[in-house]
């Protein structure tokens, strides 16, 4: 089946969004064994959005489109769409009825979104207001869904998944992701290519994400999945975590609910993006007790007790600061476990000794020593503060899992 | 000009990415007048990706590409826009010298990276390996671009705009983008189709994005601009806030470097998310001292001294506890200003009294009593967090700059 993703409003196209509707319908068709073979973006105007959705029709058997079904002047997908499939519209009154019922008039245009045309199909909106549609021809299908990520991903989850399902029938796809950390695509992809020489059909890819790495596997054979997936857990076993985001924060997050341990962090150049990822996670309150920012030096003086003269002789960006701030971070808040991370984040204040993304951490769990050590992260500031969140949380995970120290080599 | 952008790769189609390349370059080349009327992504298969470019080619008189210039088995880029341009390749001296030079034979393929199509212009690659490549043929072009965004970012900057800045010569686009907090689109929407009316030549566009919004005015007379700004500016001038991002953190970040104020928070369902904000801008450490992220009531007590007896008493959200955080934060940090912020950011935790999304608050500064009050954000855990974050930053950003209470209606 060739499916095609046409995300609609001149907002994409002028990069005052980013197109995570488009990404999201990718990742869940992959779950169900779906490859998109091409996603298009087009603007508000009639003529260029019927051309591009009418040569998407032509290309795939299911196009699937995000945005302009709401009520104002600029979302206009329902008339194009009804326009190319030569449909009229009518109003349909158990719209109006479940709109009456949920919105009492207020503030909601209900006779413009009960006015539908009447040859489509309804995917009822249980979030918002405009209903999503389904277009049939010759077999082919236009799916039109809201542009509003919350009302999408809701109609997608338990309406568009089911319907294409049965649609799919008996055909059966195996998926498995395994994500790795510590990793560099230079050690894992020699890995790669010779699972892919064993297993041609076995469709591969490699994906990096900032100090961590998922690999998709996709077969029609559940045996030949499983094969390549034990050949990867045979070479980087002790580098994989469990996760159903890929994130390491939610990794960590399974692994310390099981375990009832407690977490706090000590943060000077991560500034907040260690604690704002742990607390992303719904339940994080269950284990995560808490952090000190310390961005100015004085406040790792003042909040964390770091002897000043430390700083002094050692510099902010060092080991021993690092450890004192972790022994504080442990004092203060009473945790089992606790990271203490300081470095240089930049783009300013790199030297020879200690360029931009010099790291270092003082990461272990109380009544032993913990693992001190220092890495380097690269790239600009985000990408710096990001690999550092994302190797932190690795590390103090692996540790865990593995018993393996956070640095050795 | 008619522009398309074409981003390449799998891993876009199957959503393991969000594609922030095409958003990127929309903006960018929106800035300078051009309107970007299509963006497609391809997969890395030879036919797909060389039928894809094909129709692109032929609708645009310019299309930029991202992706699938690298060295490994999946970048194909090169070879298929060759083919389509009917050009061969051959070894460029020039760009085995600059690798042998940064690189010094380390890991970087530099045979590989060397052999380009000898009909294309190369655009040097500051920041990585793979140069970019531009293609002409009877008047159209084809821009190759690295997909690693750092690496395509610097070469549009530097390369990219100049060069299509004198492809359009003297014809000239006046764009401006202004940025307002604590505005509905409802609210603003009437005043944007007063200014449409009056001025049909003026293209705007209104995007919201968690408690912020840009409006971006393009036109071809400066005066019909600033006549469009200018209705804008009086109608929500106390709402606007100056940003070259659009970012209301670069915007505090401005402030407080020029009023010489020193800032610090107390955290609670933001969980670190305010100071990932703010310390995401360089140069944040001239201003920002630190943050307790107290997401333990237990914390709260021990980091901040807020009574228990309040925490029992009035929930950990209220505006008690609130008020109690930020007298905690001010004196242990001894900061000029601070926020403290307690709330639900959900699914969980929610009451009839209060939902999830309720927010309280305390910001102010010494000396003074600080503005204290309850607000409501929506949407799910994410939303909610980027929400709190915008509004609370937009609210001290408006107290210094206009005078304006935070929590007046």
């Amino acid at each position: 089946m060739i499916v095609e993703i046409v995300s609609i409003g001149n907002e994409v196209l002028r990069g005052s969004i980013v197109n995570t509707n488009a990404a999201f319908l990718g990742k869940e068709l992959l779950k169900i064994g779906v490859l998109v073979s091409r996603q298009t973006a087009l603007p508000d105007t009639p003529i260029a959005l019927k051309d591009g959705l009418q040569e998407a029709h032509e290309r795939a058997d299911l196009v699937i489109t995000t945005g302009g079904l709401g009520p104002t002047f600029d979302d206009i997908t329902r008339e194009v769409v009804a326009d190319l499939f030569g449909c009229g519209f009518s109003h349909r009154e158990e719209i109006a009825a479940d709109l009456r019922g949920r919105y009492q008039n207020i503030s909601v245009s209900i006779s413009d979104q009960a006015r539908q045309p009447h040859q489509a199909e309804l995917l009822p909106n249980a979030v918002g207001t405009a209903p999503g549609l389904v277009f049939t021809s010759n077999h082919k299908k236009m799916i039109l869904l809201p542009g509003v990520p919350k009302e999408m991903q809701h109609m997608v989850h338990f309406q568009v998944i089911p319907y294409l399902q049965k649609m799919l029938g008996e055909r059966k796809v195996f998926v498995e992701q395994l994500h790795f950390g510590g990793l560099s695509e230079s050690q894992i992809d020699p890995v790669l290519r010779q699972i892919q020489e064993k297993l041609p059909l076995v469709d591969m890819g490699i994906y990096p994400s900032h100090g961590t790495m998922t690999v998709s596997c996709m077969a029609e054979e559940e045996k030949e999945l499983a094969f390549a997936a034990g050949i990867l857990e045979s070479h980087f076993g002790s580098y994989r975590y469990l996760s159903s985001s890929g994130k390491i924060e939610e990794a960590l997050h399974n692994q310390l609910l099981a375990k009832g341990l407690t977490l706090a962090f000590a943060e000077s150049c991560t500034g907040g993006a260690l604690s704002a990822a742990i607390t992303s996670i719904p339940g994080a309150s269950q284990y995560f007790l808490g952090s000190s920012v310390v961005y100015a030096n004085r406040m790792k003086e003042q909040l964390l007790g770091v002897s000043s003269h430390v700083i002094e002789e050692k510099g902010a960006v060092s080991e021993e600061v690092a450890l004192a701030m972790w022994e504080g971070a442990m004092r203060i808040t009473g945790a089992d476990l606790a990271i203490a991370v300081s470095g240089i984040a930049g783009p300013l204040g790199g030297t020879e000794q200690k360029p931009v993304g010099t790291i270092c951490a003082a990461i272990g769990g109380r009544g032993e020593l913990p693992d001190v050590g220092t890495f380097r992260c690269f790239g600009d500031r985000s990408a710096i503060t990001l690999s550092t969140v994302n190797r932190l949380l690795f590390k103090l995970y692996r540790k865990i899992e593995y018993g393996i120290s956070c640095f050795e080599s």
